[in-house]
């Protein structure tokens, strides 16, 4: 008796919601790729080679950069729990989900929180931010680059630098801004980053970049404490990522490796400044060709991401259900756009441009399958 | 200016170590299958069907049978961070590396650990754990049903009663077992249980099948705290994972599940009888030919795992460096075996049979091969 396959062919859909996007054809036939083991040398030398690609996206010198075996929720507690200990004190901005999400990983681990607030839609005011590090003195300050539930981008080297004259480490959440924007953690001064592979790296997600400082690394060595997450623990997974020997800590997710490696590929042969610009051009399209169909862009053209754009709904596509509307989008077109989150749900869209899909075809794909459900 | 390309083509290996086995075409060309977003009806009705695969599998009805974003190791730690509260106290039987990472990760998660071991290569003593369960009366007593150190199985009913006897929930590690030997959770009574993809499942390693019966759901709502990991917390994994509608908790791991689907597939044709029959002949043949070679094996024949077979060296390879055989055997025979881990390390070699490769054309090319590098 034969039962049904579980897998069937599976549809071609255009992915612009907040991620995944789409991966190239070279991403998914590399993960399509013979296994290897994860102690084998041809493995270990193709993990140095993504850890050099890592570095090269987070414009970073720091030796652990590596592919978490996770996604990039996964990648925002490994960051918190390795940097915090119960009682430490810790300044979190919030301007949407991820802001809040950090707090909320940050509390679980145990320590006093403080949240810096801006409304949703806008950046966080860097006086806010340096007012809150002043008074609390916190062990770690966190907030995120690019908050993908709501399309804002926040200015960085304010934030780190008042983060670190009060000698406070410093978390940036990257998810959505790896590979699209530039992200510089050592001109910024950042000493945890964490980001998904399945933004604008255009990869499978499952995996988490991440990368710890000198100074993280340190901190780490002096807890009093161990790591609360065995899994997530640093000074264990450096000793299968970095070091001399590579030591077994869990199995690496092989074939999601090679999809980011493929990917990584990808990303420098194209170039980063090529690929940012692409990405900058994309979102300018999209917004310009939203706007006269009644759709306004949620943040303001300064602080707004190239990559993921916000937009409050017109009335017309309102009224028939802004959900309604997206599924007749996902199957009459094959094209995906996220909802809104949270107190957004239902008044805004999430338009993501990322990776391989930050292309003026790409925009003008999703312009005219918009004008046929609005008509 | 083209960078050299971080994915150069992978070598076709025979993976005989305790995990990742070789995963089928079917399993390889799934992950090349083109993506869906995480929030896609088409998507969320393949994790139903994935869900469907595991229950049978686990021979569960358990509603929360899924698929972890995370490799077995994580699946350890939400089973244990799920169920155990700081404080509360666990019974951990230890005769290996998994008993004992378990052990330390409850320690992690603040609990009162009592550990109940049995020298490596043996199996844990039902008698000790019931003494020890009785003494503590603790809230968890975890154990490992196949011990991938060492290459014991355990027997798994006679423990599980008296846990149960004793009001504690029971946490077992079935990474090395599932799908290559009977696994009954609802049998045996077991209320959390965790797996890899990469061991008899054949697929890429990534993610952690686990299940957790009706009575580990109630212990997580009458928590006086939150679990410690957002990312692990069992609560808001069913507000994606289960519920009528799906709410976005992470990305889930499109292309892994993909891989997963397909390898169920494979599983379910088959049918599970055929495919723990072909384990058991398959390790039976791998031991009797190691033993003319001079290969002991380590566990005796009424507690020895068939999909993974541990053995002591023979003199003439010890002599030779046993990880240069190893390498040897990987270079000119593209075949990797496992060494020891602990104190088994340089001791033993760990040969996997796992999935696709419980075959006895499998176990003569290993055998082959062996006679080579020994001659």
């Amino acid at each position: 008796m034969r039962p049904m396959p579980i897998l069937k062919p599976i549809r071609e859909r255009l992915l612009l919601g907040p991620g995944p996007s789409n991966a190239p054809a070279s991403v998914l036939e590399a993960m399509s790729r013979p296994l290897l083991g994860h102690l084998d040398p041809e493995f270990l030398a193709l993990v140095d080679r993504v850890k050099e690609g890592l570095r090269t996206v987070f414009s970073t010198a720091n030796p652990m950069t590596l592919p978490l075996s996770a996604t990039g929720s996964a990648g925002m507690e490994a960051a918190i729990v390795n940097l915090i200990e119960p009682g430490d004190r810790i300044v979190v901005g919030v301007n949407g989900v991820f802001g809040g999400r950090m707090a909320e990983v940050a509390r679980r681990a145990g320590a006093e929180v403080t949240t810096v607030e801006a409304r949703w839609g806008t950046a966080l005011d860097p006086q806010a931010m340096a007012e809150a590090i002043r008074r609390v003195t916190p062990r770690v300050v966190s907030f995120v680059h690019a908050e993908t539930s709501t399309g804002v981008c926040q200015p960085v080297d304010d934030i780190a630098r008042s983060a670190r004259e009060a000698g406070a480490l410093v978390v940036l959440d990257c998810v959505t801004s790896l590979a699209g924007r530039p992200v510089e953690l050592d001109a910024w001064g950042i000493d945890a980053a964490y980001s998904g592979t399945q933004k604008c790296l255009s990869c499978s997600p499952g995996l988490s970049p991440v990368s710890f400082s000198e100074r993280a690394l340190e901190r780490v060595k002096t807890r009093t404490r161990p790591v609360q997450s065995w899994y997530l623990d640093l000074s264990l997974l450096a000793s299968y990522f970095a070091g001399a020997k590579r030591v077994y800590h869990h199995t690496a997710p092989i074939s999601a490796i090679y999809g980011l490696a493929a990917g990584l590929d990808r990303v420098l042969e194209e170039g980063l400044p090529a690929r940012f610009a692409r990405h900058t051009a994309a979102g300018r399209r999209l917004v310009a060709g939203l706007e006269p169909l009644g759709f306004e862009p949620l943040v303001a053209e300064t602080d707004r991401l190239p990559m993921l754009t916000s937009v409050r709904l017109p009335a017309r596509l309102r009224e028939r259900g802004e959900a309604n509307v997206r599924a007749r989008l996902l199957d009459e077109f094959d094209i995906e756009v996220g909802g809104g989150l949270g107190p957004l749900a239902g008044e805004i869209w999430r338009i993501g441009l990322m990776g391989e899909n930050a292309r003026p075809e790409v925009v003008d794909r999703l312009l005219e399958a918009l004008r046929k459900v609005l008509a």
